[in-house]
Parts: structure tokens; sequence; C-alpha cells
């Protein structure tokens, strides 16, 4: 049923000193470094309103996953029972898309600085949403 | 720099008893029916682990939506001063991915019934995670 394809086209990269895909933390709360949404200057607009200390939700596309694994070990620990990937924040599964909630630590035009963000240098940035609870 | 682009494979579709766009509500809750997540039945095996009343976000792809617009009254309100979308939760934005948090009501094979989803009939799904604090 399902033929048709999307394109995803990144609105931008993380700057961040995590380069090493094996030492980055699972979780943002596993401690992670300050880093960076540089966002495409063309989309510059689309940044209107966001103010330092927001909270935002950044989609990432997490581009060095596996696509074709539905099955995972919890955190990468063998001694975890497998669980189906869509039970799971495994960065592998069909369309890896990164999940991360981050706060605004200061904005300088197309550069958003946030605390705790879990993904490694030049990873793709796919959206920024602003979290709900906040507003609508 | 951002040459790259990358393609999402729906993983499944939406199943509601909203079909019609305009009427359908803004937010989870703000109304929403019960709605069905009817998942590709050869990724079946990603569901594992899943269970009635855990919490999951679910990703959208909002085909309808327009994505050369970087700035909205947000909830289609023109007395709502413009914000940029990234600032929003506005369907139209560069890549028009939805998250919808919901409870999951029942697990049927392929089929995974959920409480409060605000997306139209058909909608196409991209991914299916657990929220955060209930589990990682």
């Amino acid at each position: 049923m399902n033929q048709s394809r999307f394109e995803v086209v990144p609105i931008g990269r993380i700057e961040s000193a995590l380069t090493d895909l094996a030492s980055a933390p699972k979780q943002g709360d596993d401690g992670s470094p300050d880093a960076c949404l540089v966002v495409e200057p063309a989309l510059l607009e689309g940044l209107h309103g966001l103010q330092v200390d927001d909270q935002v939700v950044v989609l990432t596309w997490l581009d060095r996953a596996r696509r074709d694994v539905l099955a995972v070990h919890p955190r990468d620990d063998v001694t975890n029972p497998q669980q189906g990937v869509f039970n799971t924040r495994s960065a592998s599964r069909p369309n890896p898309i990164g999940l991360h909630q981050v706060e605004i630590v200061s904005i300088d035009g197309n550069r958003v600085q946030v605390r705790n963000l879990e993904a490694v240098d030049g990873t793709p940035i796919v959206d920024i949403k602003p979290v709900l609870s906040a507003r609508s």
C-alpha cells in the first residue's frame, strides 16, 4: 500500500564537539555537551519568535544508522532483551529520525545554541518545533 | 552545504474517522477520535514489546502540507501574530513531519489502536517511538 516515498531536505546541520558516534551518549540527559543548530540562511525567517530559554524539539536525520534493522538490544546492551525498534529510541530503524528535546541558550542569526544535544557533529537537522506544553 | 537528500519510506498509515483536513483539530488534546496505526505487515517485528497503556510518539508525514512556507499565523488565526514555522506546530514547514503523543488502547497484530490522534485518514506514518519518561 505504501508505494509513496517522500524526500527530506535538511534545514541545517548540528555543530558539536561530539564527533565519535561510539562515544556519544545515548540520550541527551546522559550528559551531552552544548551544541549549535546551524540553520540554512535561506530559512532564517522560520526561526522568527524563538527565544532564549525556550524548549524545542529538534528532529535530526541519523544518516549513519542502519535502516534494515527491526529488533535491537536497547542501549546496545546485550543483557537487555531484544525489543522491536519502535519500542526503543535506537538510531537503527526504517526512517532514522532522531528526536531531541533541548533548551535554547542563545540565538545569533541562523545559529541557535542549545543545551544537551546528543548528536554528532554534522548531523542533518530536518525540523525544529516548540514543546507543546509551553505554547501551541 | 545541504546537497544531501534523504528518502522517507512510510512504515504504515493512519486509519481514522477524520477525513477532512479543515475540520481536524489542530492538536490531539483539542478532542480527537481514536485512530488506528496500521503498520506494514513486513515491519511487524518492529512493534515487539509495545503494550497497551504505553505512551508513544507517532511521527507522520503531513503529505498535504505546503513546504514553501516559513511564517504562519499560529492555529490559522490571523489575529495571532505571524511566527516562524519552527516556532509553531503548523503542518506547513520545509519537512512536514507531524509529532503526536498518544496512548496505546489495543494491539492486534499490525494494528495499533491509539487515543487522541489528530491526523486525517490515510496519513503516512514514518516512525513510532516510546515516550522517554517511561523507558529508554
